[in-house]
Parts: structure tokens; C-alpha cells; sequence
């Protein structure tokens, strides 16, 4: 048993992680799960391979890229991304089966992304409920399962309401039908995925931080055909208003042209490290079946 | 009484935004604080004139862009940006007198941004700790101030420790000495500030979402010799992997060069809204004396 696959991922058991992690790992017959509190945990635990695989979320349609991610992928870890999903979020508002008939809710439990992503619904119908941070959606739900007396709300999945036997007060509210959350699995094993929707991730940052040489950066991918899916800066940690920037580029680096994107990128004085290149996977629904 | 000019911050009482409130307004002899207990609740009283004048958190030097001010900003609210204060930022552990000598901590309260930027501390010396998110760094200490019976810690700053009768268990946990927030205020009245150190702000997007058109973006900002100095890339909010730019130029909305830059990105099918045209103060102290 110990020679198993160990998969570490954002728990407890019910967060859209562990969904994310059913459909990379789908075609394992058999995997351990690992769960970890937070993102930073699940990093260090890739970082130090305690796990052979980590998965954890980097980016939401609307709520935007999820800073921790970016900033350990940045700063603290050097194992690469090997493959990423996006998976369909659709969140629904919980209550502990004692407390659906309950007519002043106190509080509502939700992990930030995903009190962010249902903004609009609950400005509308829960202005002046508080809001209380959790490090995951499924740590809400097992919140206000382990307080069946406190008149609680928690914003999570179907699948956590069935493993912390909760009842749905309404389903999707989160604000955009589109909701989408990107998952990345990093490793520092081979991982047989499909090999079609490849894309290459790029740390880089510029000679004294003149953010103006970005334009000859992207100079240099048009001229090798290269473009990019996503440019997100990020603090370089040392004073306020120096960035660094993580780029998506719709290529592998098996391409001759990428090669040469990243000589003369070089050759610019910037610093050029590359995250990994991986196959997308497209989650049609939300859950696993 | 009435006729008081009413400033918005993010509270309660003990914020870092309140700190940079009393920088901000210094040159004010009266002037009545509103408090909000988040982000979306400062942003939406000025944008329903709620408040003369409002001031939130948007980026840190360790924590990056604050996503909340940022989505705000671009997608909710239409009042100008008039200024911007850098604030030196040193994080204080407290804990309620009845606590200090307790030998097992449960729980460090803080705010996201602050535990973020406390994040190597905080693994070095309470690993195993669990953290709990707050709305602000002030609510932290607020909580463990009202539970004086609970092993529990915060992470706050000196005013907060002063107000809620706390103590420090270590001074400047930060993670980085030089760690500082930017703070911006917003309204729609005329705000007198020095006109010095002037910078401006734009919500740039492309045609097509083709990323490829920043590079043109730049090209026309460097043709004018205007510099950026941040491009920060943000959900559209429609499906994933479409972006919204908020890009900060050294330039005023008087010089003729950034009015042609405007026009000609304009010709480029991009859309552009400009944010504000404001100076920046630079806060030497932490607190205000």
C-alpha cells in the first residue's frame, strides 16, 4: 500500500479542489488522498515531496487569480505545472437540516473566492448578514454541521451538502452562469494526460523593474507567433511598485519558436524561468460522475 | 454639525486605512469618520454619495493588489481616484492580558493581507497554529479584546493594541522590513492635496480580448515617453481567461502626450476610462503624530 500515488490537495474532503482532483486523476485505478488546510501547505508539501502530485486552484472567472497561488508558484516553490483543469463552479447557499426554518440567519461561512464570486446575490438578498472568511468551502459546510444550534449559513458545493448532510436553501448563486476556476497540478513526475491544449507558463522580470520593457517582451513573442492567454503581475516582495509578471503563452516548449522567445527575452536582461508546459482539460460538469 | 465633511474607511477604529485617513486629512480641521466593516460597503456608500470622501486599501508590498478594490473599482463603482498615501506597515502579535502567559496559543486572527505578509513568521514560529481570517487587522484585535477567557492571538498594529488594551508579544513581524500599503481615496468633490509626485490611472480592455493588443497599448505609451509604473491584469468577469487591464502611467490628464496616447489606444478598438489623475503622499511613519 505505500508504494500508492499520493495525491495532496486543498481539503477537507468536499472542496472544489478534491473535484478537480477526481478528473485529472481519473484515469489512476488507485490513488491516496492528502488533504491540507490551505494552499501554503499543499505547496510546501509539493515542494518537499510529501505528495507525488498537489493540486490547487490559480485562478476564478470572476474572482480574479488567487494571490497565494501565484505568489508561492513565484517565490517559494520549483516544482513544475503539469497539467490544469477548468471546472464549472456552482455554489449553493447551506443550512444545518435544525436550522432551515429559521428566520434570522447570524452569519454566512464561505472561503473568500467563493463569497466574492456570489457578491451580487448576496447583496441582494443577504445585505446585512455578516460574512466570515474560510480557508475552503468545505471547511464552511463542516462549520455549520458541527453547530446544528447556531443559526449559520455556509456557501459550498452539492457534494460537500451530501457529505456534511446539509440542506440547500437555493442552489447557483453564484453571480455569472460561467463561473469557471482553474485548477493546476504540479509534480515533479511525469503525468500521462492528453497532450492536446498545450499552453507554457513563464515566470519574468525586467532589468530594473522598468515595466516599459514589457513591451519588448511581447515584442518578442509577435515576432515568434506566440501569444499569450494570460499576463498577471505580481509583487517582486522587495518595495512597493516593483512587479514581476507570470505569463500563459499558447505554446510548448518543444517549439523552436519558444526557444527562441526565450534566448532574446534573455538577451533583453530579463529573467525568464519556465513554470512548466501542460494540456488544459475542460470539466464539463461540476461533479465528477 | 451637518455640513461636517464625512469620510469612509475601512474599520473598525485601529485599521491601518484609518491611520492612513490622519495622513490623508491632515490639512482638515474636522472632519467625521464613517467606518465600514469591508471593502464593498466602504465602495458602495461613495459610490451612492453616501461619504464626501472614502479611503481603501489597494495593493501591498508583500500581499500584492487587493482583488476586492481592484474588481471594484473596475466593475461596480464610477467615483475618481484624488489621491494615494504609502504607508509603512509593522504587524504586531497581541494577546489579551489574561492570555500572555498561556502556553498554547488555538488561533491567530488577522486579516488575509496581514497574515500573508506575516506568512515566514507565522511558519517559523507557529507552524501548526490554526489562522483565522478577519475583515480587517482592527476586528482582530477587536475579537480577542471581547474573548479574554480564549487562548487566542491577533495580528494588528500599535493604535489597535492601544485602543483594545492588548499586548505585544513581538513588535515588526512583518516579513520584510520595507513591507508598505497603498491606500486610495476616492470622491467626487475637489480634494486639496499637494500636486506633486502626480501619476495617472486607467481601466484599459481589448478588442476581441486579444492580449496581444497590450503590446500595441505600450508601443503608444512609449511613443508619448509616458512610463507605467503598474499593469495589473483582472478578471472581465465573463468567461475565464478574458482580462481587463488597470495600468498606472507618470503623467497628468493635463499633458497634451497622455491625451493623444488616450485617442490613439482609442483608435486601436480599445476601450479606456481614466480613473483619476491624483498624487501620491509617502506616510515616514507608520502612525500619525
Amino acid at each position: 500500500m505505500n508504494d500508492k500515488i499520493v495525491i495532496g490537495y486543498l481539503g477537507p474532503i468536499g472542496t472544489y479542489t478534491g473535484i478537480a482532483v477526481n478528473h485529472l486523476f481519473s484515469h489512476l485505478k488507485s490513488f491516496k488522498l492528502k488533504e491540507f488546510p490551505n494552499i501554503q501547505k499543499c505547496l510546501k508539501a509539493a515542494n518537499q515531496n510529501h505528495t507525488n502530485y498537489t493540486v490547487v486552484p490559480i485562478e476564478n472567472s470572476i474572482g480574479g487569480s488567487v494571490n497565494m497561488t501565484l505568489d508561492w508558484l513565484i517565490h517559494e516553490i520549483k516544482v513544475p505545472i503539469l497539467g490544469e483543469v477548468h471546472l464549472p463552479i456552482h455554489h449553493e447557499l447551506l443550512a444545518h437540516p435544525n436550522q432551515i426554518s429559521h428566520q434570522y440567519h447570524e452569519l454566512i461561512y464561505g472561503h473568500p473566492q467563493a463569497l466574492k464570486q456570489c457578491e451580487r446575490y448576496l447583496i441582494n438578498n443577504y445585505e446585512h448578514i455578516k460574512l466570515c472568511p474560510t480557508d475552503s468551502s468545505a471547511e464552511a459546510a463542516r462549520i455549520i454541521a458541527n453547530n446544528p444550534d447556531e443559526p449559520w449559513l455556509a456557501i459550498a458545493n452539492s457534494m460537500a451538502k451530501e457529505i456534511y448532510g446539509l440542506i440547500d436553501l437555493e442552489k447557483n448563486i453564484e453571480d455569472n452562469a460561467t463561473n469557471t476556476t482553474r485548477f493546476i497540478v504540479l509534480g515533479n513526475e511525469p503525468l500521462a494526460l492528453s497532450n492536446h491544449n498545450m499552453k507554457s507558463s513563464c515566470i519574468i522580470s525586467f532589468p530594473e523593474n522598468d515595466l516599459m520593457v514589457l513591451y519588448n517582451v511581447l515584442g518578442v513573442f509577435k515576432e515568434q507567433s506566440i501569444n499569450p492567454t494570460k499576463i498577471a503581475s505580481a509583487p517582486m516582495k522587495t518595495v512597493l511598485g516593483e512587479y514581476v509578471f507570470l505569463i500563459d503563452l499558447d505554446t510548448t516548449n518543444k517549439d523552436e519558436n519558444f526557444q527562441k522567445a526565450c534566448s532574446n527575452i534573455r538577451d533583453l536582461n530579463c529573467t525568464l524561468r519556465h513554470l512548466g508546459t501542460y494540456p488544459t482539460l475542460l470539466a464539463k460538469n461540476e461533479l465528477f460522475n
